[in-house]
């Protein structure tokens, strides 16, 4: 297999919309030796995995843990637990990701009401009631708080509020926002919230840390027809995840990601460091830093509120997107995000998330788009 | 967090039903660093990857890939994409993952028709013959090549042909023989197979390696309903894997599990350089000198054609099999599995798979059984 050499990827700074550069302790702890996935130490490793999540999801949600996949695995876990075929459900899209639960909650076999606003903007809580009183039958309402595709930063509480008066189940897209953007999930009555790994936690992706309220887990309780999907079937990985047993009794149901398991403690123990506050304070003050310096390039943020982690600019007319992008990556290895759906070729995502959102980091984009933009 | 301490598991020798023993190439690999799953140079790290799969499953199907989840995505990837509401299938059923096929197929809406063989037994291709005949209507045949719960090893080439005369689809389960038992996608017209990476492969678990023949594509393509599982459509999959672009033109479904990427890239490679055949051959030369060990300590084979990389023996009459499980762990570090279903409590299974299928292991093995049998 000469022809097929030794892996040598090219160091990247990951300033697109994920993943983000991973820190050598977390690499580390990926490489550690592999261990069965039954075996009492990593009963003990997940155990510690999940109390870790729960602390950066600000909940105290028994059922707390990582699907065994990538972010849209999470999206999916959500929609095939808490749907059933007939289920009305409300979904606010204003980008990619809220199109994204439009589909697959309907591969459910649910009928879909969206709430619609101009890509780039948020959901107003006006429009979420609106839609709640027009859909009283509705079993959830579900919303993206970090849109990966615009930027914008969806403020969760208000709407919430309202959901919970309707009696609905409050859904979550927490993709880009958990571990670098203020997110709380008990404190904003979040009932399921899903999230990816190689964003603001600066783990590599492959895991979707998902957590359930109790409320969630009476829906699921009460379901009158089999999960479609028994690969995420919350009925049976509950079995694993919630087992009081503390090691060896716990029900097989599939071989959890292990290293991947070890990588996302070693992230969360790294966040926690940090502190949940320093850490989003960190994102926010990198953002201006950021902020600042594209506007003085002369570049307009789509997002009317932008996340802190994720910054989407016109791009100025007349200017090839693509090869700006190219030369950013082939001349400083700087990786940014093209746009997407109505975006593309019109925008490009600027990610400041978790290990990549550093002062040197911010300093180099702006210097290399500088000079590339000239 | 000083209560969740830097992680440290200890080295096991894993002879269970897998995880296997992971070289340090492999875990190198892992650690190496995370770059975007659109950068150009992971573009080629992917194709690389899958023609390296195509070489260890002997096909040359253009749609090879692994699945972004861990072997059980696999299944489902196949049952989701191959079979719409009201199909009716053949499910070959002679232990657990046979129950599983038929569990996950019936999710699909699908009409399964199980046949059976006691488990620990192959399925014979009279039984075969006869349900094809009996089940005209049938879309596919869907078999275990390597039956994970009872170590049966089950031969193919006879059923293929009866499946294909009858215009059936044939699908296999191959997640613990891969890289281990002989195997060949192409020759043996196998139009869907999945794997997966922690058994003979010696990877970490995360990936489900998969495969679809030309005339399963044209199943594929002639649906009439949408796939239920957004996360493993393939229908969207095969504008990421398919593309002829070569990088930076390939369509964004998800976030590929980057560094699981790059492991089972390094995995693959090792499988080549040692050659299938002579890999096939030293699982081949273990098996019988562990067989041999564990026959002259009494023990009894369950199945009566065992797979190389999975030994399943009975327990003999007054041993607490568990006590002895965990004092092979405590004393010895090494790992073995558990009976499952009917054969929870009566049986031992006994891995050699890949990196771990070495002689100093069967020795040990068998040294730790003798001390501890006594």
């Amino acid at each position: 297999m000469s022809e097929i050499s030794q892996l040598d990827p090219a160091e990247r700074i990951l300033m697109g919309p994920g993943p983000s550069n991973v820190p050598v302790r977390t690499l580390l702890a990926l490489a550690a030796p592999t261990v069965g996935h039954l075996d009492p130490q990593y009963i003990q490793i997940m155990d510690e995995t999940c109390a870790l999540l729960r602390k950066v999801m600000r909940t105290e949600n028994r059922l707390t843990f990582p699907i065994s996949g990538t972010g849209m695995a999470g999206m999916e876990t959500l929609a095939v637990n808490l749907l059933e075929p007939g289920d009305e459900a409300i979904v606010c899209i204003n980008g990619v990701f809220g199109q994204r639960m439009q589909d697959v909650f309907q591969r459910c076999g649910a009928t879909v009401h969206p709430v619609e606003a101009p890509w780039g903007e948020t959901i107003s809580a006006a429009a979420a009631a609106r839609a709640v009183a027009d859909h009283p039958h509705a079993k959830l309402l579900a919303i993206v708080h970090a849109e990966t595709s615009t930027g914008a930063h969806q403020p969760l509480e208000e709407i919430s509020s309202i959901v919970h008066q309707a009696g609905m189940l409050y859904l979550v897209d927490a993709v880009t926002s958990l571990g670098g953007q203020e997110l709380q999930v008990d404190a904003w009555q979040i009932d399921a919230i899903y999230s990816g790994t190689q964003k603001c936690l600066s783990c590599p992706p492959g895991l979707a840390p998902v957590s359930f309220s109790e409320r969630a887990l009476a829906v699921m309780e009460a379901r009158q027809s089999k999960v479609q999907s028994w690969y995420l079937d919350v009925s049976m990985l509950r079995n694993y995840y919630l087992s009081k047993t503390g090691g060896g009794g716990r029900a097989y149901h599939h071989t959890a990601p292990i290293n991947m398991t070890y990588a996302l403690r070693e992230a969360l123990r790294i966040v926690l460091e940090e502190g949940l506050e320093a850490r989003v304070d960190r994102h926010r003050r990198m953002h201006q830093r950021l902020r600042a310096g594209l506007e003085e390039l002369g570049l307009q943020y789509v997002p009317s509120s932008s996340l802190y982690g994720l910054n989407c600019v016109r791009v100025p007319k007349g200017v090839d997107e693509a090869a700006v992008r190219t030369q950013l990556l082939e001349q400083y290895g700087i990786e940014i995000g093209a746009g997407l759906g109505p975006f593309a070729g019109q925008a490009w995502r600027i990610g400041l998330m978790g290990h990549t959102c550093r002062q040197r980091n911010v300093d180099l984009v702006l210097t290399a788009l500088r000079d590339t933009l000239v």
